[in-house]
């Protein structure tokens, strides 16, 4: 028996986009927007994935949840600054639904239950999109998004395996976990230095953030910032998946040889450029408050978390 | 019988006009500049201080230290970053000078060192000036520069005190210390985390420094930082003369109240505004290798001098 007919994708950014491009193609998929226009060009233009998959997907769009009918799964796939009110909007409605969360960070989860019964999946995605228009998707890094059923109130292991069989016979890639908290971290620590080092020095992730020869070398820097948070991660009493820093050397080293000026522009990076508020308080903030609730020193997250918020009030000052 | 006849000042940037401006009334001086056509046009206009003081002096500049004859005192008043090519220039002339530093940081003493048997004063200045032109600067914040004899090569104390009395006479503060080390410390502190968090942060010295309410603000990392500086120092066997973060306190409450966007546009975020290296190996770089000749950690500073190098390397890459 299958239990996943009917999903609603909450936001079509990047992310989201891509899983309604692909799922559309499987089951009957919905879209929720922000903007009337984007609801618009979607019903009429469908929604276009080009690069690593070649689609074209018919959708449904509205910004009224009430007009989306009910589904089984909800995909909320907005920005962890736009979580809360996303799921806000959704009060009372897909009562039957599971919620699948995509953010990054930690914290989403505690945003989302303040206005709903609905049973979460947490998730993370590696998987990365360039947005075109609103109805053109550029498939980029096809990389996987783990999932579990989160601690608290959580979907059935059932549902997620079958989510994740779903999402990767759409041509996406899944990978369902029992107890996702030990991959979360590995890309959390990952993400919150290699996003708030990046935004802070208008770097993309190049080479330069894996050197430790200098005394100087940024490298250093991410090194003991990754220790320490595999140190708060162990006293929240969660031993990581995967190296952060061996993640790290590994990304830094995918570009071309030779190429120093390759470099994967974070998200916060391109936030920071583009002046948006960036989810800053989602990932490095979230590892700060674990620092705090263990009751241990986190010199480096703490650092790294307030010059991205300063950062941010620069933005506010007449030049 | 005095002792300071001639002087040259060695670099005409803000703070090198602002002692040829005042000292010419009292003393022959002279300017050695960089760029033949700064010369020129001093030697023709003169040097025109406005602000604080208004003075037109006549001087003699050259960018050949040969043509200026023999001086008793050379004031290096270059960036530290242009010092030791500075000092190259200045080999084998001026045998009968003492020479006075007026860099921010540690480390320019040595650099001088290498390149003449000048004995040394040491020299910490707060004073700062508005360059409009070659021939015009604006005399702005009239505070005192510190001196005292370099410990391992310095000018005889009675020579910095004829010197701190000249300088007090011209119009400028100067205070003369037996060992300057515990002054230019708490300046090197405070200098340390000002500049380095402005610079990264894009933040003039606001009131946002001292504050320290919420988990994020910025206050705590200055208030952290200045503190990891001053175990620093105390491990090198130095005493500071005043407390860093009182300095930081007194300084961002200095504007209008209520102005919350007045604040101090520090020299290394001008420099970082305008793509110039910054002096920051000779501020937070310098702290970064007395704590490790000390042996002790010093993960703020540095962090804040990896990040100061690493957004200097994001100017080379291509956008």
């Amino acid at each position: 028996m299958q239990n996943i007919n009917k999903v609603c994708v909450v936001g079509a950014g990047a992310i989201g986009s891509l899983f309604v491009g692909h799922l559309a193609s499987l089951v009957e998929t919905t879209v929720l927007t922000r903007r009337e226009s984007h609801a618009r060009e979607l019903n009429e233009d469908g929604l276009r994935i080009s690069g690593k998959s070649q689609l074209n997907a018919t959708v449904r769009a509205s910004t009224n949840p009430a007009e989306l009918g009910d589904v089984d799964l909800i995909i909320l796939a907005t920005k962890a600054t736009a979580v809360a009110a996303s799921a806000e909007g959704l009060q009372g409605h897909f009562p039957n639904a599971k919620l699948l969360l995509v953010q990054n960070g930690l914290g989403c989860e505690e945003a989302v239950r303040q206005f709903g019964d609905w049973p979460l999946i947490s998730g993370v995605t590696f998987m990365s999109g360039v947005k075109h228009s609103d109805t053109h998707v550029e498939y980029e890094l096809d990389t996987a998004t783990w999932m579990g059923p989160w601690a608290e109130h959580g979907a059935p292991f059932e549902f997620v395996t079958e989510l994740e069989a779903l999402i990767n016979r759409s041509g996406l890639k899944a990978e369902a976990y029992e107890d996702l908290l030990p991959h979360q971290w590995s890309k959390l620590i990952f993400n919150s230095a290699v996003n708030s080092i990046g935004a802070i020095t208008n770097l993309p992730h190049i080479k330069a953030f894996a050197e430790r020869n200098e005394i100087s070398d940024l490298g250093h820097l991410v090194f003991d910032m990754m220790a320490e948070g595999k140190h708060i991660a162990e006293a929240r009493g969660v031993i990581i998946a995967g190296d952060p820093w061996k993640m790290n050397v590994q990304a830094v080293n995918h570009g071309q040889s030779g190429d120093d000026e390759y470099g994967h522009i974070t998200s916060m990076l391109d936030d920071v450029r583009n002046r948006r508020l960036t989810e800053v308080d989602w990932i490095t903030g979230s590892i700060v408050r674990e620092a705090h609730k263990a009751g241990i020193p986190a010199p480096y997250h703490e650092t790294m978390y307030r010059l991205v918020k300063a950062h941010e009030t620069s933005w506010k000052r007449k030049s």
